[in-house]
Order: C-alpha cells, then structure tokens, then sequence
C-alpha cells in the first residue's frame, strides 16, 4: 500500500458511543434526523458499511445495527485501534483545537494508528485561550504573539476557522493596532469566550501568516453555524494577494472548482479535499476529478478531515484511495495520461506535496511534537 | 412499474396547441428562439421526441414534425390521457396558483391520469386574491391568515415563489405588524395585482408557515423573471434556522449541491429534483447522483414540475426511472450498495418520503381536495 | 475532418521561447510555479504531451523536456506551422487586442494555420487607443464612437473584458453623457492608460453594443487580475435584459450551468466553450456535456481562445474534437439521441452556429479584415 498522508484530522472519542451519538457524528447536522429516516441513510452511511464492516470481520453492507453491535463487542479501544490501522496511514497532522477530556490525547491516538503525529494549531482557540489569562486589551497582541509562538514551536501549520466566524470576505489589510486594542477590550470586558469579532478575527488570521507555517482554512462546507455563500474560498482572493505562506484550502465542496482555480493563479495557494471525500462517499470519484480540473497537480493534497469516529479515518483513506485509483483507471483508459504520470501525480496527492509543503521529515514515523 | 408520486406539478392546457405555443411550453424562455435554431433542440426536446414518441405509436427519435402531427390526429384530450397514463403517476401534488379557464381543472387532470390528487396552494396567489375582495389595510393580515385557513383545509402543503419577487435572501424575522399594515396599505392603494414589495412577500411566506403544512419553496433556475444569484438556496439559511415545519426546496439547479447541504444539516429542510430532470433530460443521470451527495437519501424527493404539456409528465417520469436506474446500477457495478439497499432508497424517493413529508394516505387513490 | 471555426482566439509568439515563458503561457498564473512543481504537470499539461508530440513526430505522452527540445530543434516557424495546421481550423476569429511586436500579426497567423482570419475588436484597447490622441472630455464620446466605427468596418464582433475591470454586476442602464464626460475628464486627467473607471467602461460596453456587432464577454475564470465571484455571467442580466444584439459569454467556467440557463432564456445570448475545454483537457468531456444542458444546441459555440503558443490552438481543437465525440457516443450508446440528431449538434457547435450568429462567409476561405 502506497504512503499516505492524513494532512488535516481531529483526535477520535475515547469511550463507547451509543447508536444516537454515533449517528449524529457522522454528519455535519447536530439535531437528530426526523423520525422515519436517519443520517447513515446516506453515503457516509453506504461508505461505512462498505469499508468499515469488514475491518471489523463482518460482510460488506452488513447493516449498521450489527455493524454497531460488533463495535461494541470489540470495545471502543481495539475496534478504534483495528480502524485507524485499516486506514494505512503514515502521518497525521492532528488539529489540536478540539481536544477534551473525553478525547483521546495526539500521542495515544497515533500510537493507535501505528502513525506519526505532527501538530496543527488552531488560531482561534489559541487566542480564546489568550482571553481567559486576564490579560488586559492593551497587552492581548502582544500576549497572542507569544502564545503562538510557543504553541507552535514544533507545530507544522497554524488553521483558521474564520470562515464560521466572520466569512472569508476578509479585507486584504492587517487590521490596526488601535482598532484591535478596541475590540480586545471590547470582548474582554464581555468575559471572552467563543471569538466573532470580525476585526479580532482578522488579526487573528494575521497574527497566524506571521508564524511563517503554512496556514490551513476552512472553507465550503461544514456545520450549520457557517453562511455557506461567505465559505466560498474564492472571497478570500484580497487576503490570499496579500499574504505569501502556503494557503491550504480545507474541503472547499460545493466551491472546489473554484479553489482549483485559486490553486492555478496563486502559487502559494493549495487544495485539500479532506471531509469531502469522506463525506460524500462512492461520490468521490466525480468530485476528486472536479478538483483535478484546474489545480496543477501538485496542488492537491489528501486529507480525511475524520473526527470523532475512527471510521471517518478508514473512510476517507479507503474511500480515497478506491475513487483515485478510479479516476486515474478512468484517464488511462482514454489514453489521456501515461502509467508513470499516474504513478507521479498518485504519489504527489497522497504524500509527495504534504511533505514538501509541511516539511515533514522523509521517513514515515518522525519525531512529532504533540 | 413501482409506485411513484409527483410531490410538486401543475395543470395543462385544455386544448390543441400550435407549433409555437407548443415549443415555447417546453422552455423556461418566453419569447421565441432565434431564426433557424428551436428551444426543442435541446435536452427537452430530445426527452420529449425519445420518451413521447413511442407513447403515441410513433418511432423513438420521431422527428418533431411528424410528432405533433400526430399529436394533434389524436385530439388534445387523447393525447393528454395517453401521454399521463404513460408518465404512471399514481398520485398528483398540484399547485393551483397557475390555473385558468383554458386548463384543465386538477380533478379531470387526475382523471385523465388515473392519479389522485392533493392540493399545494400558492401563498402569493391566495394573497394577490385578498388584496382583490375590498379589504383595508388594517384588516390585510387577519383576512389573508383566514383565506390561507379556509384554502388548505384540504391541502397538503403551501408553496412560494418569492425566489421571483425578492430572492431568497429572507432575513430570518417575521416582519412586525404595523410595518406590514404600512405595506398593505401602499399596495393596496396601488390597487393590489402582483405582489412584489418584500416586506408583505415576507409575512405572506410566514403566514403560510403559520398553516403547519409543508413548505414547498421555488429554488435555482426558472423563467428569466427571477435574478439566478438570488435563488441560491443557501441564502434561505437564516430563515431556515427560524422555522420548524418541512421545507422542500424545489428545482434548486445549479445550486442543487448546496442544497443537499441543507437537506443535511436541517432536519426539516427537503431537496425535490422537478424541474431539473425533466428540463435536463439525459443529463438528469448526472444531476441526479450530485443531489444524492449531501443530503440523506430520505430527503430527496421525486416531482416533474410539469406544466401546461402533459409530454412533461411523461418525459419527467420516464427520465427520472430511467436516470435513478442507471445511477444505481453504477453503484451496484461499483459494490458500493446492496441490492436491497438500492431499492429501499428508490422506494423513498419515489413515493416513502412524500408520503411521509406531506402525510399523504397509504393508498395510492385517495380522496384529494382539489 | 468536420469543418471547425475558431470562434475566439488571439495571436501567437513570434519567435522562440525558453522553458519557463512556455511553462508560464500554459497557464493562467503570472508567477513561477513554487520549487517541486510545474504548471505542466496539470490538465493541460498532460493535454499537450498527448495533442502537440505526435504532431511534431514525437510519441505520445513524450516528456516535456523532449518536447521543447523538439520544438526548438525545428524553429518556431515550422513548429507554429504545424501545430496550427494540425489543428485543422478553417476560421479564426482573432481578437486583435492582445497584439504586439513580438507577436504575429493576423494575416500572417491565419497563413500558417491556412485559415480564414476575421476581427473581433477589443472595446477597451480601443478606448485607451482613443484616450491617447489628444482627446479631451467633451470629445471622449464621440471620438471612441468614430473610432469603433472605423475600426469594425471589417469586424465580425467586438469583445469587453468588463469582468476584469469592474466585474459583471453591470447596470441595466446606459450611463449619462455628464457622467460619462466628467469620468473621461478624471481619467484624461491622469493621463488615461488602463481603464478602470466603471462609469467609462460601462459606456464603452454601450458603445460596443451601439456597433450592432455580436457582443463578446469575457465571464468565468481568467487570471487572478479578476475576482471570480464577480465574473458569474448571472450577474449581467440586467444588461442581457436591455440590450438586443447577440451576446456570446465565453469562457463561463466554473459558472458554465448559469450560462446554459441564460442562454435558455434570452434568445440573444450564446455559451461559448473556449478556454474552458483547452485548460481542462481530459475534463472537457465532463464540462462540455455541463454545458450542453440548458443551453439550446443552437446556442452553444466553440473556440479555444489560444493565445501566445500555437499548442493552445491545437490542444483547443483537439481535444474539443475528442472530448465532443465521447459525449455524444455515450448519448448514442443510452440511446437518447439518433445518429442524425448527433450529427446536427456537432455540424452546429463546430461551425454553424458561429456562421449564423457572426454572419460569416458559406466558405471557409473568406476575405477576411485582418
């Protein structure tokens, strides 16, 4: 099995779940499906059943209550060990902004998928942080520098989630000291908590480019609390003429025609199709060959975006690697690309162009920081 | 032939028809196409000359000519019967708000379509009514809110098309009474007619969710009356955040992707592919497999939209079978369904989710309102 | 071979070109590729190894270096030569406003490709032609109207390129002369050169359509000079709406569905598939069949908007040939549509439509202007 890099993930619930939590994490809604229908009746349901059910010794399809039953047999230790190692993955790099007690740790979840882990840094929960160690607004900046320089000292990319906060229509220009110093003050004095000032969010934004690591964004689609039209990646054209770090654009669907276009004229600017194929199951074909309209092929990066569920780690890899071995089977089929160009760009979107981007070390299990 | 409800459609013409009239029916343009080229050669008229030919006895691909000659051999009402009969309907949802003294009223339209019949009633149109009868500014909201009660007792869902009169760009309040009597009293001194001021478009689209019925909402592409940009189904989002009964997103291309989005994360939200695949015609294979991307297979719905010609019954019925074949049978090619999966997803979105969603009797012939 | 006319397209290089300025006229970007990767390695990339080797006696898929090396060792004369001609295109309909010394002038191109040469007229070079000569404010309006006069004389069409100066949310009405003289004013004021005053290219948008020319826009993806959002053909319809000469969109992509339904509902507007089919290679059998399900068949044109290299030209041609024979093989293979229908379309998209809508010569070898 090729090297594959899981470039943008989340660590995986540590515990059983039951049919309800378990349904409702694997969709982006967060309200139960309406009586008579239910969230696994989907592809990541289909997708599930197919990849899944067999790592835990069952039948392709197998039905999802016995699927679970299964599950909880296992236990949720060795069913999550036996996933993630299913999914054949080298490296992740963790996002570390949705940790909690009953989550596993970065370390432990690598240990579980015989993985390498690498740290990613999300901006904003690291300014949240910031606001609740009673500094004042005069030193929040200033604070926020320093947090982040020591949180991502061994990190490999700093994430934004201001496309859920503010939308992507971000104004090329670093926001002001004095009219950050207003709206730290401002967010202070309301006690902290959950980001959404529009003129923090920038700086925020901001003060991650300053990191100088790669700065991954959320963009498309994801839970209800983002105005869809404001994720579309193509409204962060100001920002992405302003700044020169790689830009990787998390998921992008339904806009990943356009951030292949994004990908062809900024250099820096690079495509991830985590939680897309993932989410949108045997689908991946069409929308992976969607993504390599545009982008130059160096431009397209894999990731499962799984969290959660150790399923959406075998799913997103499995399914991936299924659908892009189609594509390519597609194109040579017509004659369009030679064996070795698809062994090239095969290589490039599972491993070559997150090394190169992430500088992660040549061998598969390196020295992590988390 | 399994069972298959059309959960939104329209009555058609009671009468012969010409050439002209007729090729301006199978489009959404409303003036004539240009010297030497026909809105039937196009996606429509293939369908209609592939799935309506052999239905009047004529060869599959007949030439437009020939067929309408045989069209009008047959008498309208012939024609209609059969062409209806063919489109194996077994239940109507028809919006009346279209109706007119050369239509056929929805009970003969059933008749002739061996269907039963329920009633969608059109909010703007109940509203444009009661701005007619002499009422007053003052008494608009208490009037319209007692039309609505009387038109739906026997209907089965409401419907509005203010994606054509302000876009869909709702803002997520109900408008308060005295901005809507201010409202009222401007249009009404106008002397009523076509509603178009945004503020009564909005208390006419609350007023119909104060009905408890589903609501079916025009979305995506329509006639050249409405602005595209504007019928993004993504731009409802705040209003679908306010409100808790069913709302079926109707049409919904090209935004049809962001729509499964919503279908997704909104229990309540519905995706309904009329429209799209009648007017898509071969294509519908693809459009079809993008809808069933997002969105949970027990909220995409089956409808034709069809309108004035009943060859749009048919060629949305017999496209639609054929198109929802043909994705699942790639599917099952790529073993990424079950056979008794595959059927249980044709079973919902031909008839289990309208019979869920708009409470509609277990048998097929039921006595419908209309 | 079937008769091609190219419907949009700009001269070539004169003269030889080093590996990195023929990597860089591939692609839309005005940046070097970041270290590790190329712009060749992408769509068209690959498109050209397949298309351009075996033109200049090269195996297919020949590797890139091998290529050039080739294309050097014959010149660039001989190279251009057989490049064009391979492409086998009978017209060209050459924008002229992208000319220069290092370029070839049109006659001489249209001799190299053995094709006829027509002028399509680019509306803002003329008008920063006319801001050149001394013109003051008061004169602006009248000079540019004397000029368009005399420089389309022996035009076929005029083209804008509104979408990169001031985005396509162009008002429905003409701008007034007092606007339209105190923005020349500023303008001449500042010496003229690049026109970006919106008011002024909105009026020189009018006075293009004053010509009573077809209507050429830019719309879609370009380079990043653009904001994509902005360039949605949608957001013309007010303009669509008043004016009544043929507007031909091109490019469109990834708004290609929106322009299908426009050119469904006003008669006067066209699809044209150029650039689009050339930068997505093996992708064009995809986009090409999106495109060809709204729009009328009449209403879609083709063109490969190659501009600088003479490979553009033939990986235009080629793969539209290619890409356009599987797509109606797979219609014919579902059976949706006669072998004499597929014939039509294609004879359309190749030549006829471009022949009726630019009023063209019955003869592939016209007097042309240029």
């Amino acid at each position: 099995m090729e090297v594959l890099i899981d470039a943008h993930c989340h660590t995986v619930v540590a515990g059983e779940l039951d049919a309800a939590a378990f349904e409702l994490a694997c969709t982006e809604a967060h309200l139960p499906a309406p009586a008579g229908t239910s969230y696994l009746d989907s592809q990541v349901g289909l997708a599930l059943r197919r990849w899944c059910a067999p790592a835990l010794g069952l039948p392709g399809h197998a039905e999802i209550g016995d699927y679970l039953a299964r599950r909880s047999a296992l236990g949720w230790r060795d069913a999550t060990r036996t996933l993630l190692r299913s999914a054949g993955l080298t490296t992740l790099l963790v996002d570390t902004g949705l940790d909690g007690p009953d989550r596993l740790d970065p370390a432990t979840l690598g240990d579980l998928a015989g993985a390498a882990v690498h740290e990613v840094v999300r901006l904003e929960t690291v300014a949240e942080h910031v606001a609740s160690t009673g500094v004042d607004a005069a030193g929040f900046a200033a604070a926020l520098a320093e947090a982040l320089e020591r949180r991502t000292a061994h990190a490999v990319a700093v994430k934004s989630v201001i496309a859920y906060r503010a939308g992507l229509a971000v104004p090329a220009e670093r926001p002001a000291a004095a009219e950050v110093r207003r709206a730290a003050g401002d967010w202070l004095r309301r006690g902290g908590g959950r980001l959404t000032d529009p003129v923090l969010l920038r700086h925020v934004l901001w003060a991650g480019v300053g990191t100088g690591l790669p700065l991954q964004v959320h963009t498309g689609f994801g839970d209800r609390d983002l105005a869809l039209p404001a994720a579309d990646p193509a409204h962060l054209q100001p920002f992405l003429g302003a700044v020169d770090v790689p830009v990787v654009l998390l998921h992008c669907y339904p806009y990943h025609r356009q951030a292949g276009w994004l990908a062809q004229v900024y250099p820096h600017v690079y495509l991830d199709v985590g939680l897309t194929v993932g989410h949108l199951g045997l689908r991946a074909d069409t929308v992976l060959a969607e993504c390599f309209e545009l982008a130059p092929f160096g431009k397209v990066l894999f990731s499962t975006d799984a969290y959660l569920l150790p399923e959406l780690y075998l799913i997103g890899a499995a399914q991936f690697r299924h659908s892009l071995r189609r594509m390519l089977d597609a194109w040579r089929a017509d004659d369009a690309i030679s064996a070795a160009d698809a062994a090239r760009l095969a290589e490039r979107v599972c491993a070559g162009t997150a090394r190169r981007v992430y500088a992660l070390p040549p061998t598969g299990r390196a020295g992590g920081s988390a």
